[in-house]
């Protein structure tokens, strides 16, 4: 299982967009295969400042997951629209 | 609902001890009033790069559970063995 950790900003005049297509993509991932949780978080404090938070099964199916066209598509359109942070991948502790 | 993150560095001759002291908080915590989930995952890049991943049910729980007595006591010991970066709260989105 691992989880993975994908932080952004989005200037606010991109918010409504960039929730859109989040919403498309959360919607699609989590009928996904081994996609055990899948959620975007906004920053109480500024709401502009996103977290995606994932959770997989395997590394193969997090693999699989971005050669999806639904992600594909989501992150052709997010790039135009918000600066994202390196994925960070996380194996559990405790 | 609200989701925390608390990001933290440990330098590697203290991860072992600092894992001790999370084990019996993550035990602790998980059965307070109000706790969604509570888990501490570790950089799958670098297993002293920690990342406590919270969920509780609101604010109040949140806070009733920095008082409790394991909370505090081992927020004492981590402070001493960890670098922590301030807790960031997140409500979510999608």
């Amino acid at each position: 299982m691992i989880n993975v950790l994908v932080g952004s900003t989005v200037l606010p005049g991109n918010l409504e967009a960039v929730l859109e297509i989040y919403r498309e993509l959360v919607a699609r991932t989590r009928n996904e295969p081994g996609c055990v949780s899948y959620e975007l978080l906004q920053l109480r404090e500024d709401p502009c400042d996103l977290m995606l938070l994932e959770c997989w099964l395997s590394q193969e199916h997090l693999d699989a997951h971005t050669r999806t066209p639904h992600f594909v598509e989501a992150i052709a359109q997010l790039e135009m629209l918000e600066t994202a942070a390196p994925a960070l991948i996380y194996t559990k502790s405790v």
